[in-house]
């Protein structure tokens, strides 16, 4: 994203905060990240540091794309240094893990700013293909309507469109709970199901997933927008993310520990799982596909055992 | 369909009415039908026949697949012989060019008899897929709750869940616009615009199709469900269909003329595009992507120019 809004606008200085020594030198020195896009040039604007402090200062957006489990922690270490005018544009999508909050929670609790300007960036958008300029279309939803017309401003283009929304917790909520249904989608190509199973459990999970958000107050148009139906089918029907690479494991018979423990990449949806029967208990939704991959990463269901109870459900009439 | 009920009820005599009389012998002396599925062999309890009266004669359900756009003629033509109690499951999808008419207003005026039970059968199902005995999820909508149940009945099994609905529109609607969509969808698969842009089209394609159908009576949960959305996704995003594969064609830079004279099968969504126009007039919904489709198939619009124009639609907010 930081790279995308280099492009497209020049004449900015935009400073990309990296953990690892390595990527902020190779960035820097070749304008390439060696780690994760070491085939595609970065423009020069873009500009690697290691240091938060300097990353910071004077900046009048910030993109936040760390893990959501270990952003408060992220946030509470660099708080010091952040303006508390700095509107953050959060990429990370998941619920923290006992708590159940979503980013537009965790950012302001971390940083002891209830004000700071907070916009849900989010969309069917795999990087590369941004990266690439094919024409994409995303979400960015804020409470504060001007905010999310600025971001739309900064980032909109040629090749990006950027609908804007007020409701930041339907974006929230299709944004973690897709990373879950991937999982989902995953098992059922593991199980070698074919599309029709596929089609069936994806319609399935996004009415699930409406269900729960409207009843925690989005709007159920959001759930079947870009940043809903949109990023859900993306995620489950094209093999690319790490959570439906999850789902696929389980579903051919591996452990959970040992695929976990083979990744070097967070799978978001593994966490999120967990909230999910709390979720589905506290607003009280049924969701039998996304809690059954809450059970099968808690060991207490088989992927197997999971699709005959699915389908043996017994026979309804859609409402 | 009458393949998988005749699997699934042995006791059944299913009679196949078919018109060519080498795949009337096929089925009936080697259990093949050598024409659509050679590779599959069919249950002995299915009869092929290419006599109308014969096949209708003592019949409990008819299940319809004739094309939508022969459908009056031939129905007209066998009117005598279908008694008028006789239920049509009908699983041809689209609308009558001319009439904008569907399947449930087609049946009963041919056949003339207002009175004729009707139920549409819908949802993401492969045929081939049906006959493998991969798990399916489909829906039947009547207006006669008592009838759409008798079908259930008729077809739900081990790998086939079957939910009623009363939303006969609906589910008719989805089904022939779906058609036009996995034109679009092809079409962005022949230009390689990368799968941000297929996710994008094919969630504003489901939300043109729910905004249309929902102003003609529908509801709103029918289009977000198996029939709407799950059907769609299956459509447009894996590459089996007849309508997909004439947009791969066309955004590849092919004319229509050649693709249609090529193909052996009726793609659908070709003639119901003619529909969308007039519908989107009718029922004042602005339909960008759909009535892009149908301007490309009438000539007026190259696909390039259909994505330049729909990227640059003005930004919005979503509602």
């Amino acid at each position: 994203m930081a790279a995308h809004v280099a492009t497209r606008k020049s004449q900015l200085e935009v400073n990309m905060l990296v953990r690892d020594p390595q990527v902020c030198r190779s960035i820097n020195e070749e304008h390439y990240n060696c780690k994760y896009f070491p085939q595609h040039k970065l423009p020069e604007n873009v500009i690697a540091t290691t240091d938060a402090k300097a990353a910071l200062l004077g900046a009048d957006f910030c993109f936040h794309a760390v893990p959501v489990q270990f952003s408060s922690s992220f946030l509470e270490e660099i708080a010091n240094h952040v303006d508390p005018g700095l509107p953050f544009i959060s990429l990370s999508k998941g619920l923290e893990l006992n708590t159940l909050r979503t980013m537009s929670q965790i950012i302001p609790k971390a940083l002891k700013n209830p004000r700071q300007p907070y916009v849900a960036l989010s969309g069917p958008s795999f990087a590369l293909e941004l990266m690439n300029e094919l024409p994409t279309a995303m979400v960015v939803a804020s409470k504060d309507k001007k905010m999310a017309n600025s971001v739309q401003q900064l980032m909109a283009c040629r090749n990006l469109r950027i609908n804007t929304s007020s409701d930041v917790t339907g974006v929230e909520i299709a944004g973690a709970l897709k990373n879950v249904l991937a999982i989902a989608a995953g098992i059922v190509e593991g199980l070698n199901l074919g599309n029709n199973s596929m089609a069936a459990l994806v319609s399935q999970g996004c009415s699930e997933i409406r269900w729960l958000a409207t009843k925690m107050g989005a709007k159920s148009t959001t759930l079947t927008g870009l940043s809903g139906t949109g990023d859900i089918m993306l995620t489950c029907f094209v093999s690319l993310s790490r959570n439906r690479t999850v789902g696929v494991r389980l579903g051919s018979g591996e452990k959970l520990d040992d695929i976990l423990s083979s990744m070097n990449q967070v799978a978001e949806g593994v966490t999120t799982a967990g909230a999910v029967i709390a979720l589905a208990q506290k607003y009280k939704v049924k969701m039998p596909v996304l809690t059954a991959v809450a059970r099968i990463i808690d060991n207490e269901l088989t992927p197997t055992k999971a699709v005959f109870e699915l389908m043996n459900l017994p026979q309804v009439e859609e409402v």
